[in-house]
């Protein structure tokens, strides 16, 4: 019988412990080696404390095949993660002059000095392979020892991911023979959990059980994830891809892509493919909106630029909406939400234009406008489609399901142009 | 010395071993302990498996005096957590009479036959307290045993927090003499973790052991924790507040603020005070900064509005750039941003324009201008500051840092002109 190769992930940091971080590493940690069929079997969280850290080595490694260790670097830490291991391993601590080099780039490209402290974090235990860590001071540590492979990582997630993915999930492929494992997400937006389930239930419910689906909602959002097991890469993909083809027609208007897509990037794929050009009018996201579509690389090709009219007096001398709009009707309403889609397209010189304004909250809500009352438009010159939300009580809940609903609106209006 | 309560939390299931779901309920727990000055030592995350369960027990039982559970209840996970707690404390389950009266009543109210594996909740370990859960089906179950208290909770976060505000944390505060313990957060930017540690160390050094210092680092940005712990809470609130008084002066053009101030709620507040206003000209930063404003509640007060003009041609036509400007020194550069400060500033009638234009990457760069290489300028109408960065080639690294920098010289810019 298949024997699952095992990882226990080691969360190093007193500020895990006192609750005053969210350890986002270890769930990512965790999707990751689920993804190439690596069966985490447990997660430890411990303080920077030589001897909580001794103990779990100690318990780490009569378990587990890996073991993923993230924080207790960095110099105010002293290392510590780097000195106990040396110890457990029962080896010193000695100058990687390839590390030192590395971080003195790295000082140098920011043009700063190197410190001390600095300085010191090339010395690493003589037994391990020095990983470099392009984006941070911390370096990557990889151990074989005692039947077990050993990786420390810095805590700063963004290093730690930059370091997995360039290295360590490689290396661990290499390292085992792994299950042959096919992922695929499904990205849906506009619907929710619930809905979903009722829509698909007779479609998952006649899933085989080599092929796993799991729900994963986020805000505005749901992801399908089917995984499938099997011996054949080739028969695998090609099983799952056909389950996929079975479920899309059930939930087409709702998938706005797969795996890593984001709705931001599926729409600048649209826009890039389609040779067209976008233009906001924020008022209670913010910005939001264009931070999301800015976040992709390329969007220069596609994102126009944006006006953030916060005040009123803004969304007429700026953006030209028409005072009597705003007198009449009122700055959270259909009629300016069109104004402001139309007049940001034309100023913008762009193919799309698209505009939020409600009220975010926490204050600022009234009898006829309560807090969470959002109106969107998307203009394409020929017509302007709008919608009404009405959110929660929590304004970064709000900002936040105003951008998904817009993106959403600009998905649809630049898939029915092409239809 | 003082010897503190320690505290162990377990969390169960296996969705948070394939990272499905991000354990908040774990964090939720610390602070609470922490706040109660109960210091929690170790969080273990382990799946629904009776072996790991076990050993995870056996574990805690020789480290700590609480042990918190959560999850590994319920119907469809069989009430593991129950049954190897019998095991392990070798009692046995029976039933109590009072739950299943408690979710029979349930039922009732939601209308709801009782089934049987319902009516299999009310079995419980013999030697248990039963603690009823209000919300949920799942009891909530108190040990004491082999000197230590132990505490089964289901994994539902709010029927957790329900069993833990109504019936453990009073029951905890009844079982231990807690110490009184202060926490303070000084917030700093503009600064390095390393950089930082070399100018307070001697300060650090002086510490009492009683008072703890902790380095939280985050992008752009590093937070000191102090903690004091003792017997009387006005003594060590004046205490620790006397020490941060003597690390300030030290410290004091780096700190924003305190405790929950966000840079950009700190800058909010500054604003407010001085009844002045703002505007933003976002290039590379593409909205961040606009987003980081108006996530603050009643940044309306102080916050006129923003533009993206992510092309050049809106540079000029929307915000009045010159074409010489950008022609003779490009559109990443100190003349650019200087003029994009100045013009959002008076486009948006505000009394502070602040602007961004650099090269986010991963693509765009050369070797004048590389990626990373980013202009900043705040105008205040008499004069106007700009820096220069060499940042990353992440580029939502270089979006983040660029917000953070570019904040920071509009923090500076405000508290100078009121000295």
């Amino acid at each position: 019988m298949y024997q699952p190769v095992t990882a226990e992930i080691i969360s190093i940091g007193d500020e895990l412990l006192y609750g005053q971080i969210l350890d986002t590493n270890s769930k990512w940690l965790s999707e990751e080696m689920d993804k190439i069929g690596i069966r985490v079997v447990r997660k430890t969280t411990i303080g920077d404390d030589k001897e909580s850290m001794r103990q779990a080595f100690v318990a780490a490694s009569e378990k587990v095949n890996i073991v993923l260790m993230t924080g207790g670097l960095g110099p105010t830490k002293d290392d510590l993660t780097k000195n106990v291991l040396a110890d457990f391993f029962g080896s010193q601590l000695v100058l990687f002059p390839q590390a030192l080099e590395d971080v003195k780039r790295l000082f140098e490209s920011r043009g700063r000095e190197l410190s001390d402290t600095n300085r010191a974090q090339a010395y690493l235990p003589s037994n391990c392979q020095y990983i470099h860590n392009e984006v941070g001071t911390a370096p990557g540590m990889w151990f074989e020892e005692k039947g077990t492979i050993w990786m420390s990582m810095p805590g700063v997630p963004h290093e730690m991911k930059h370091l997995m993915e360039k290295a360590v999930i490689p290396r661990l492929k290499e390292k085992f023979t792994l299950p042959v494992i096919y992922h695929k997400l499904v990205k849906t937006v506009g619907i929710g959990e619930s809905w979903l389930s009722d829509i698909i239930g007779t479609w998952e419910d006649q899933l085989p059980s080599h092929i796993r689906l799991a729900y994963l909602p986020s805000l505005g959002e749901v992801k399908l994830r089917l995984t499938g097991f099997g011996e054949n890469q080739e028969a695998i993909t090609r099983e799952v891809d056909e389950q996929i083809g079975s479920l899309l027609p059930l939930i087409e208007p709702y998938v706005y892509g797969y795996n890593n897509d984001t709705l931001s990037s599926a729409i600048g794929h649209l826009l890039v493919q389609k040779g067209k050009t976008l233009a906001l009018a924020e008022s209670c996201s913010g910005g939001y909106i264009s931070h999301l579509v800015t976040g992709i690389p390329g969007s220069s090709e596609y994102f126009n630029g944006a006006v953030v009219p916060y005040h009123n007096v803004f969304k007429e001398s700026i953006l030209g909406v028409l005072e009597t709009t705003l007198v009449s009707h009122g700055a959270v309403s259909e009629e300016t939400v069109r104004e402001m889609a139309k007049q940001v397209r034309l100023k913008f010189n762009a193919d799309y234009g698209l505009s939020s304004s409600g009220v975010a909250g926490p204050g600022g809500g009234t009898a006829s406008k309560p807090v969470g009352l959002v109106w969107i438009a998307c203009d394409d010159g020929k017509s302007c489609k709008t919608r009404k939300l009405q959110l929660t009580q929590d304004r970064t809940v709000n900002i936040h399901l105003t951008a998904v609903a817009a993106l959403n609106l600009l998905r649809e209006t630049v898939i029915q142009k092409s239809n």
